[in-house]
């Protein structure tokens, strides 16, 4: 996730600070528009805010190189050889990548924890191209890493040895976008910004935005099932991939690149390369419902004095706010300091044990505001909020959301991170951290949790001065255990990747398990699709 | 589709005329509350409310076996013998049923078009007899057809031979119901209906309505990924059903009714089996997410001068009624004329070209109304609608529903019904409608277009006095070709079952018809699953 830059905090805030005294009238809380600076910290620019410039390389340490650190033994693919370049070449004239320098940005993640070795880098433009690259590397047994943003979290989007990068970056051209229906074909390359602003000129939305927008490519998000910050009000890509078209390991070309809302003939293939991280096909277009642009946005920005009344806070609103709520974020007292620490970001509002973030999306303003102030106004006269602030315009709201946004980039900027993203029973979502907070201690320096409360998920992260074996001794399986205690999943949104595949085991049946083996087989028989991920090793 | 009884028309519309004079401002328009007696008809009884009563053995003709009708060879598997009774009435006792009678309604479908000759019936209660069952069969290569409430409309519920049919109806039980997070877990064979009862009770509605909710399974429902009356709204079961449970063939059980929105562990297996109708396994339980009940639902019947307005009048609401729109239903004037003649309905407006059910549900009933009465002005003054009546309690909206969900009926007690169900660009959508009316005429009794235009979704209907082989040669292959020639589908939301397998290569290419097939080998290698079904029948 790559976070966007914010340059300042600016001065506009439609403020409320609710002075609350138990038992006091509701009418007797004030908000008012904020007419002087708010009280808000200065951020400058980011470190990270784009890994792939020069920067990067000068950052120390080196990353350890993935089969050096993890206990992983390479497959027997063949080794690229002189002829396999000069075959690429012809495939791809000028875009077959070679040089180290160029190549270290994509044998790396961004969270810079894992790093294949690979020697080069393809940059196809078509479908038949891929198609191409694909049937030459099933047939000579090359292995094949398929890379759109590489702003995955687990390891899924970079070599572990030394698989041949297949890059989307120049597959990147809209090729249609209805304007009555909202449904835009595109090519997998596609970074999600820059179609947020294609169909936002056009009056729609995209149904999914994440932090990473700025990088990540739409074949990716599809590939890696990306849940994020509108999935509470517009689901899942299961749900709003209309079509796609996906290049099988041996090249074939599956295209379904429709543009029906219903097509029930047969099965629905495409939903199989959703979330398989390109270990199935490599997905080269993608066709997607987007959903109106709505008219009125607002952003509200509270504290919480407990996550007893995060969740209560979370039942008002949805009784309240109804088809009109669309993200329900939180993040702990702990998120808010480091994102103050490290990224010089105040809050807007008072100190509080927990923070959550509101949007409401909806076709008109005032109907919305009146909503909207009908809820602030009931969770503040009930005690269930002790602060909060208000933004109505795209500006100050992109500020706002740049807190819960920015959150990951704080953490990286602490020490080495443990991540977690589990899915868990909300009523339980925050007993983890607790739990966590005590196991650790003094050894962790922050325990933080904070994510998407709407959809049950919970990013969990750790930080701690450097690696160490013992702290992620304590961690695992800990943390997985307890999660499927709760029969919760050890995977929200993040995927498996390299990092997660050996832990499905937590949220998936032996069953389940040798059926993703069988379908692998079936569509890879070779296994030279992104090998070492997704599918647990040992079997 | 099994309509739901609506007994008689009450005296209530909240009714509005146009008296649309061009140039005259908005504002002269009336609306006005009704106090006296409605211009409706009123309805009788259906013959048709419960196909499984005695009354449907006194029908004339019997129902043509299907494999006297279309050219279908039984596969070779084995035929049921004594000891297969047995050894069934071992698994699941008293529950074994093979007396003819009985067994008539689960032979023919619904639309008595099809009719297999299946010996015996099965009901088991759980997954554990289900899987026993499965395992027996698939060991003892029998013929197995997966049957929920029979409801379907392509002849996929009942059994082309003598295969098995194994019926979810014992298999009711809701499991649990989250009454936060709104996430149902129940079996397979529960009743739409009843479940929708369940869950309002608790402040919750189905994420699907169906004309067949009284007789439909939620198992069928998936197995078909039905679409339906709340589509537009709440969108594909690919994204509302968040677990499943499900048995393969060789009596696997899958289990992975997990109650998550987000679970990123693997490929996400429960997707293939959605719209699979019942060809790669069986599914036995499902977890699935229900919207909170709306606080206001009002419905809008309206009459539009042409299909260019009933476009225009779809964009105007799109933009106006925003997220709180939940249908857009349309019907021609022939629609409204049979539901008149057969079912002695009367329109609510003023006879039009075509009639337009837009339904709206929301959290606010005065943000509501305010949003639906300034679209009706708009779409009034604009001469977008020339009549309309607007209903907002629930006995109300269910009896305007009703004159569109007994379309369906009113075919069937008009002779023959050729049906079609496409999803095409709704630009082109009621073209085809037009263009088999001047083709067909005068052989053709009524060749009539309705259904869900807010997806792209036509019903297509031709009815005859009788079956006639010159009509079909006239309709089919035009109405794929047609579809296909505007990269339309050749089924919708009906699915494939029995009728439609081998026309499944209008709308998908070899290469996915190939994949399909590779998916059944894979999980159903003998092909014991619901066999002649799905898949084409030369691969």
């Amino acid at each position: 996730m790559v976070p966007h830059l914010v340059s300042r905090w600016p001065v506009w805030l439609f403020r409320c600070r609710a002075a609350y005294t138990p038992g006091a009238p509701v009418q007797q809380k004030t908000w008012a528009w904020m007419s002087s600076a708010a009280p808000w910290g200065i951020v400058g620019t980011s470190p990270l805010v784009c890994r792939h410039s020069s920067s990067t390389s000068s950052r120390a340490p080196e990353v350890m190189l993935t089969h050096k650190r993890y206990p992983v033994r390479r497959l027997p693919f063949s080794v690229v050889s002189e002829e396999d370049l000069a075959a690429f070449e012809r495939m791809v004239p000028g875009r077959v990548v070679t040089d180290p320098e160029e190549l270290e940005a994509s044998n790396v993640d961004w969270l810079r924890t894992v790093r294949g070795c690979s020697k080069v880098l393809l940059r196809p433009r078509t479908s038949e191209e891929v198609s191409r690259i694909l049937r030459y590397c099933h047939e000579r047994n090359l292995a094949v890493n398929p890379q759109g943003g590489n702003t995955g979290m687990v390891g899924g989007s970079v070599p572990v040895f030394d698989e041949i990068i297949l890059s989307t970056a120049l597959m990147n051209q809209v090729i249609s976008f209805h304007d009555v229906s909202g449904i835009l074909v595109c090519q997998a390359g596609c970074v999600l910004e820059e179609l947020s602003r294609h169909v936002e000129q056009r009056d729609f939305i995209m149904p999914l935005d994440l932090g990473a927008k700025g990088s990540c490519h739409i074949g990716g998000n599809l590939a890696t099932n990306a849940g994020g910050l509108r999935f509470l009000r517009y689901g899942s890509l299961h749900g709003t991939v209309l079509g796609m078209e996906v290049v099988l390991a041996n090249g074939t070309i599956l295209s379904g690149l429709t543009s029906l809302r219903k097509d029930n003939t047969g099965y629905d293939l495409k939903q199989l390369f959703i979330g398989s991280e390109g270990t199935l096909g490599v997905i080269t277009a993608v066709s997607i419902l987007c959903p109106p642009k709505p008219k009125a946005v607002n952003v509200a920005f509270l504290g919480c004095p407990g996550f007893a009344e995060v969740l209560q806070t979370f039942s008002s609103c949805k009784g309240m706010l109804g088809e009109i709520l669309s993200a329900y974020e939180f993040m702990d007292a702990e998120c808010m300091q480091l994102v103050g620490h490290h990224l010089q970001l105040a809050s807007p509002v008072q100190e509080s044990p927990f923070y959550v973030l509101i949007e409401t999306s909806g076709s008109r303003a005032e109907h919305d505001a009146e909503k909207l102030s009908d809820f602030l106004e009931q969770v503040l006269g009930s005690g269930l909020v002790t602060d909060g602030t208000l933004a109505t315009d795209q500006r100050k709201i992109k500020a706002l959301w740049a807190l819960r946004e920015r959150i990951t980039e704080a953490l990286s900027l602490d020490g080495y991170v443990y991540k977690y993203d589990v899915s868990l029973p909300v009523e339980r979502l925050y007993d983890l951290v607790t739990e966590l907070r005590a196991r650790l201690s003094p050894r962790a320096k922050h325990v933080v949790g904070y994510g998407h409360l709407g959809d049950g998920n919970l990013h969990l992260n750790v930080t701690a001065e450097a690696f160490s074996a013992s702290l992620l001794g304590d961690l695992e399986p800990y943390v997985y255990e307890w999660t499927a205690g709760q029969q919760g999943s050890v995977s929200a949104e993040h995927g498996v990747g390299f990092k997660k595949k050996d832990i499905l085991g937590y949220s998936k049946p032996p069953e389940a398990l040798q059926l993703m083996q069988q379908l692998k087989a079936l569509l890879d028989p070779k296994g030279i699709l992104n090998p070492y991920k997704t599918l647990p090793s040992q079997a």
